[in-house]
């Protein structure tokens, strides 16, 4: 495996980490990730980790680097999906994930994100009800 | 890594298939999904292969599976992500993916499965025009 998929859903970048990230691959999604908000125009990166077993201080790191770099290219990260064993080792290892947002999973990562009236559904409350009128 | 993850996004079960698949992958992921199927009420299945370099019979038969397993479970399957060299090694091999529907990215795969409306955004053309007559 070379690279992790970058999948684009509207406004919103969606990568799911499934394997352990090795320099080279962390890089390259940095960079490809990096790429794609400038090529798509995304407001939003969602980071799913439901996949790892574990997060160590370099998966931190990464999370940390790629929520800074999106930002600055004016795109919210969101990282979501953590199992509980991973919480629990994180602040642990005395990680806190700084300038990262977290969200229990991707559904609730995307409304976090304030797309999910065009995202997720009609039944958002009042933007929704706006459209109508 | 010993399960992929299967998310969840509204009426839609999202998979990313990023390692090649073991037999006691396929396995989990197998029983993973139509346990998800059924626990959610699915209606319909995205399998992401966009991380994959390499589809071979065995991958083809279980995308083939899925996609009939998920269909007794009522909830409709589509692949999408598949690279051009992908494609062409399928054809020279002689795999049709029997019962499996594509698309070309995550979006259009939504779209394909009618959820686009409620999924994508307010500005998907006739289904929403239907809905405001």
């Amino acid at each position: 495996m070379d690279r992790v998929p970058v999948l684009r859903l509207g406004d919103v970048l969606l990568v799911s980490v499934q394997v352990d990230l090795s320099d080279q691959l962390a890089l390259a999604l940095q960079d490809d990730l990096t790429n794609r908000i400038v090529d798509t125009g995304a407001r939003g990166v969602v980071i799913d980790i439901s996949g790892l077993d574990i997060v160590d201080s370099f998966v931190g790191r990464m999370l940390s680097s790629i929520a800074a770099m999106s930002k600055v290219l004016d795109a919210e990260t969101i990282v979501v999906g953590m199992r509980p064993a991973v919480a629990i080792t994180l602040v642990e290892l005395g990680l806190s994930l700084p300038g990262v947002r977290t969200a229990l999973n991707l559904e609730q990562g995307l409304h976090r994100l304030r797309f999910s009236r065009t995202l997720v559904g009609p039944d958002d409350g009042p933007a929704g009800a706006g459209d109508a009128r």
